[in-house]
């Protein structure tokens, strides 16, 4: 079961914009990233949240859509996600920076599982105009952006494929704009 | 439901030792990390995994355990973990170290609610030395071990405290040997 929600959690990067999600909803996501493990239990991650069309409107343009698809710049009007959580890391609390990564990807992972068990889905992004997104939110300097999740309905179907022979890993739009994602086989992560 | 599995998860560190895991569950665990996302989809996790005896052996004293229990020296035996995950970072491939650690703990979190799914538990290790089982598994040079997975059936009950007042997120035992975690409030983690 946590397999298929695992399998099902892809990066959707186009949505229905016009189904809304609420502050509870939001909410109830991050609860989950609250309730994950963090190395030695420091918590360090502090969230930003949004879901008005007037914030949302304001924080798209500084994000990096799919640097693989070098002839999409995002999604259009109509197809933009519905949120974003802005996840940051309280730099003044004692816990290494690799620490407040990894408890990061932990918290990420069980924030996008609930969001897709909801139906919904996302897409993280680390390549964001920071610096903009401090002024947005009028950042306080103790805590570093690390990442922006964006969550709407998906509107894409995204499928994983077994890697070629090249290796090539780049995730690739088919004619019917599937999005393909290749993933390396299980005998070639195991080591030894 | 994803709530569940994320609460129950938590990290465990005393297991009965004798229920022993098998090759095929570490794949299935390793296989919800494969189908995780990964930042640019490079990929970039190796894993060693052991589950007998003798090897067991070889990888535990060079864990450190439970940091805030100052008088607790790890399990005794026959509570000791009965399988390990040691997940590493190929050093060779295009990414960068901030998003092979967010990786890491998106794989981390999947491979541990798989694992919570199936009765087991575990825990994760920063704390470890990494000179010491890069010889005991001839680790090559161009991966670096991030991380180790201690798994194995729990045999401790670890609850969720609210955080108190003096903001201690100390984990602690009670006399009955329950394990204590205390989280912080979901409105002391959401900013603005």
């Amino acid at each position: 079961m946590i397999k298929e929600l695992v399998k099902g959690n892809r990066s959707y990067r186009r949505f229905f914009e016009d189904e809304k999600i609420s502050m509870d909803t939001l909410k109830d996501l991050i609860d989950l990233g609250r309730l994950a493990p963090s190395g030695k239990n420091v918590q360090p991650l502090r969230y930003i949240l949004t879901n008005e069309e007037e914030m949302n409107k304001r924080v798209f343009p500084h994000l990096k859509w799919a640097g693989y698809l070098k002839d999409w710049g995002g999604p259009i009007e109509g197809e933009k996600p519905s949120a974003y959580i802005i996840i940051m890391w309280d730099k003044t609390l004692p816990t290494s920076r690799d620490i407040a990564i990894c408890d990061l990807g932990i918290a990420s992972q069980s924030i996008l599982l609930g969001a897709r068990e909801k139906g919904l889905g996302g897409c993280i992004f680390w390549s964001f105009s920071r610096k903009d997104l401090i002024e947005v939110f009028n950042i306080d300097d103790k805590y570093e952006p690390l990442q922006v999740i964006a969550i709407g309905k998906p509107k894409e179907e995204v499928v994983i494929d077994e890697i070629n022979k090249d290796g090539n890993i780049e995730y690739w739009r088919d004619k019917n704009f599937v999005h393909h994602v290749p993933k390396r086989k299980l005998d070639d992560i195991i080591i030894g």
